[in-house]
C-alpha cells in the first residue's frame, strides 16, 4: 500500500533553530554526522576501541585519573540516579544542598535510594559558602555531601573549595552535578577533590542529550566495593556496567552505539579547541551577553561574581509576558530560549550559550531578537543591545 | 595546537559489518540519516509534533490503544526496570517464568524493586505450557506474572495465550518482555491481553540501541494509579514521565532528541511494510536459514514448532572452536554473528535475522561464511548450505 494511504506522518524534518535554552545546545554538524554512521555490535573489538578512546578523552575533559570514568546509558538525571543508587545504602545519613531546581531533584533522588536526607538551602540565585555548608551539617557527620556546581535552573555557579573543605569537615564524600558545568566551565575532579560528578552530553558538551557521563574517585570505589545491600536499579548498577567498560568486557545491556559516536565526536572537538580556551571562551560571550541585556535595562537574577557562564538567567521586566515572547523568538527568529522552573517560571529567561553556541554569532542573534520581542510587547528599550555587547568583544 | 599533537584518535570510522547478532541489527540508511538531523529543544512544540506521531505509530505496531505508550530514554533493560519498579510495591507477590539470560534478569529487576519473587523453570530452549506455568503458582495470588515473548538467549518463542490464561488464573497482570519480537513476530498487546510490556529498538525495529518502548493497559496503570509507596527510580517513574508524554508536557528529564527521530523513522518503515507482510519476511529468512544450516549438519537449539524467527540458536560442532570462528566470520566477512550466554556461551551461536537484516542477502553471506568458518577449522561439510536455503525460497 502506497505511503500517502496508510496515513503516515512524514519523516522528521526539524524547523531551522538556535538552542540557547538550558540545552539542548547547539551541535556541531560533525558530531550529527559521527552519530549516523554504521552501528557497530556493542562487543565488536572496533566498538570496543571506541569505547576506549570515549573513556580516555572524557577523562581529560574531566580532569581526572579516575579508573571508574564513563557514560551511562540515559540523560543527566540518570547520571544523577546512578551516583546515589550506588553510593547509598537505606539508613545512610546525606547532605543535599539546595538552591534551584536540581539540588531539589538530588534530595528526591537520594530519599528513594532509602538516604536519610538532611537539606541545606539558600535563596534561589545564590550560591553556598563554607560557612553556609557548616551550618546545614549541625556538626554531625554525613557519608555525602552535595551539591550542584552549575545551577541551570538559576544560573548560579558553586565554589567546590568551599564545598570540598566542609564535605572533609563531616567526613563526607563530595558529588557534584556538573551537568552545566562540564566543558563550560573550569572543573578538574583531581584537584578540587570530588568524589564523585555526574554530567549529560547536551549542554557544554555539545551532543545531542542521551548520555551522562560519570566518575568515581577511589575513595568513592572502596564505599562501592564494601557495599552490603544489592544496588536497588539493575540498569545503573556499576559493579556490572564497570565490567563492560573494564578489561572483562562482560555484557551487562546494549550500549547506545551511534550516541557514544557523537560523544566520541563532541570529546575531540573539545580536546582539540583546549579547554582552558574553551573556558576562556564561554566566559567571554556571557560577559558580552550580560553587558547587552543590562544595557537595554533587564536585570540578572545572578550576581556577577557567582554567575554561570554558560547559562544566564533574566528577569522577564513588569508588563511582557513570556509565552508570548518565547513563542515570537521562536517562530520569527527560531531561537530558542528557556523558561523559569519553579519558582522562577513565568518571570525569568534562561538563555544559554552553549559549547558550539557559545559564539558572538548567538550572542547577536539573542540580543537582536529580544530587543525585537520587548518592541513587540510595546516597550521599546531605546538603545541598541549590541553596542555594549560590542564594547566587550572590543576591550 | 595541531590535533595531531595532542594526541586525539580519528573520527570514528567503523568498519562495515553486517550485523547477525542478537543486536543490534542492521539498519536502514533512512534511520540513520533521521538521527543526524538538527537536534531540537525537548519542548519544541515542533519536537512535541514529533513525539505525537512517535506515540501514534508505536501503539500500531505494538497493537494497543493503551494511553501510556511511550518509549522510555534508556535500553531495552531500562524498560524492564521501568515495569517492574513502577508496578511493584515492596512484599508484591511476582511469578518469573524462567527459561533463559533474560527471565533470569526480570527475577533479580523485580527482586530489587522489593517484589517476593517466586520463579518457574524450564529448560532452557522450551518453552512454557500453561501446565508448566500453572504448576508455578501452586494455586497462590500474585500481583504479575512474567514471560519473555521471545528469548534473545535461547531463541524460543512463548505462547502467550497460555500465559494469559494462567495469569487469569491467579489473578495477575501479564508482563511481557517483547524486547525482540517486536517487529519480527505477531503481536498485538490488547488483543493477547498484555498488561504491561518493554521492547527495545536495535531488534526487529532496526533503529539503534538507546531506547526501551514501552506501553500500559487500563488495568496495569490502575495499580500504577493506586500505589502506596513512590516509585523507587526517578529517573523511571512514570508518573512524571507520563506528564511529559501526555498533553501536560511537564518538563521531566532532557528526551534523547536525535535517538526519537531514528524511531521515528524505523516505524514509519515498518508501517509502509506492513506488519503482517513484516512477520512473515522474518518467517521466510528464518526458514531458510535454518534449511541452510541443518543441511550442513548444524543442529538447532529450539525445535520448529517453538523456534523464533528473528533469532536462531545453533549448536557449535564439536571440535569447533567458538572464539576463532566468530573472528574468522567477522576479519573474513564483516559478519558478526552472537555466542551463547550462561550455560550455552561456547557451545552456542546466535543468529539474528532482524529488520533490515531479515533478506535473502543476509541468509545467503551468513550460510557462506559459516561454511567458510567450518572448512577453516578442517570440518567441510561437503555440501553447499545455499541449496537448501534456495528450496525454501523457490517452494
Amino acid at each position: 500500500m502506497p505511503a500517502s494511504e496508510l496515513n503516515l506522518p512524514a519523516s522528521v524534518r526539524p524547523p531551522q533553530r538556535v538552542l540557547l535554552g538550558p540545552g539542548p545546545s547547539v551541535i556541531d554538524p560533525a558530531v550529527l554526522s559521527a552519530m549516523s554512521r554504521p552501528t557497530l555490535g556493542h562487543l565488536d573489538p572496533a566498538f570496543l576501541a571506541i569505547m576506549d578512546e570515549v573513556r580516555d578523552m572524557l577523562r581529560r575533559v574531566m580532569g581526572t585519573e579516575n579508573e571508574l570514568t564513563f557514560p551511562m546509558s540515559g540523560t543527566g538525571s540518570a547520571g544523577m540516579e546512578t551516583c546515589f543508587v550506588n553510593l547509598i545504602e537505606p539508613g545512610d545519613a546525606v547532605l543535599v544542598a539546595v538552591n534551584g531546581v536540581f539540588g531539589t531533584r538530588m534530595a528526591d533522588v537520594a530519599r528513594r535510594a532509602g538516604a536519610v536526607v538532611s537539606t541545606v538551602e539558600q535563596t534561589w540565585g545564590r550560591s553556598f559558602s563554607a560557612e553556609d555548608l557548616r551550618a546545614g551539617t549541625e556538626g554531625k557527620p554525613f557519608k555525602l555531601l552535595c551539591v550542584v556546581h552549575a545551577e541551570t535552573s538559576t544560573g548560579v555557579l558553586q565554589d567546590l573549595t568551599a564545598a570540598r573543605t566542609v564535605a572533609d569537615e563531616c567526613g563526607a564524600l563530595l558529588l557534584v552535578d556538573c551537568v552545566t558545568s562540564l566543558g563550560g566551565h573550569a572543573l578538574h575532579l583531581d584537584d578540587m577533590g570530588v568524589d564523585a560528578a555526574y554530567s549529560g552530553t547536551q549542554k557544554c558538551l555539545s551532543c545531542p542529550p542521551g548520555l551522562s557521563p560519570v566518575s568515581f574517585s577511589e575513595r568513592a570505589c572502596a564505599v562501592l566495593a564494601e557495599r552490603k545491600t544489592p544496588v536497588q536499579s539493575w540498569y545503573l548498577d556499576l559493579s556490572m556496567i564497570s565490567s563492560y567498560w573494564g578489561s572483562e568486557r562482560a555484557y551487562h545491556h546494549t550500549a547506545p552505539i551511534n550516541m557514544l559516536y557523537g560523544l566520541h565526536e563532541s570529546l575531540r572537538l573539545i580536546l582539540i579547541e583546549g579547554l582552558d580556551r574553551r573556558v576562556a571562551r564561554h566566559g567571554l560571550h556571557a560577559r558580552a551577553l550580560a553587558a547587552g541585556l543590562e544595557s537595554i535595562g533587564l536585570s540578572l537574577r545572578v550576581e556577577a561574581h557567582e554567575r554561570l557562564a554558560p547559562l544566564t538567567a533574566v528577569a522577564i521586566p513588569e508588563g511582557i509576558e513570556d509565552g508570548r515572547a518565547r513563542a515570537f523568538l521562536l517562530d520569527q527568529f527560531g531561537l530558542e530560549i528557556g523558561g523559569g522552573l519553579g519558582p522562577m517560571a513565568g518571570n525569568t529567561w534562561r538563555i544559554g550559550l552553549m559549547g558550539a553556541g557559545a559564539t558572538r554569532h548567538s550572542v547577536t542573534l539573542c540580543l537582536a531578537a529580544l530587543r525585537a520581542a520587548l518592541i513587540d510587547q510595546g516597550q521599546d528599550p531605546g538603545v541598541d543591545p549590541l553596542l555594549a555587547a560590542g564594547a566587550v568583544y572590543m576591550s
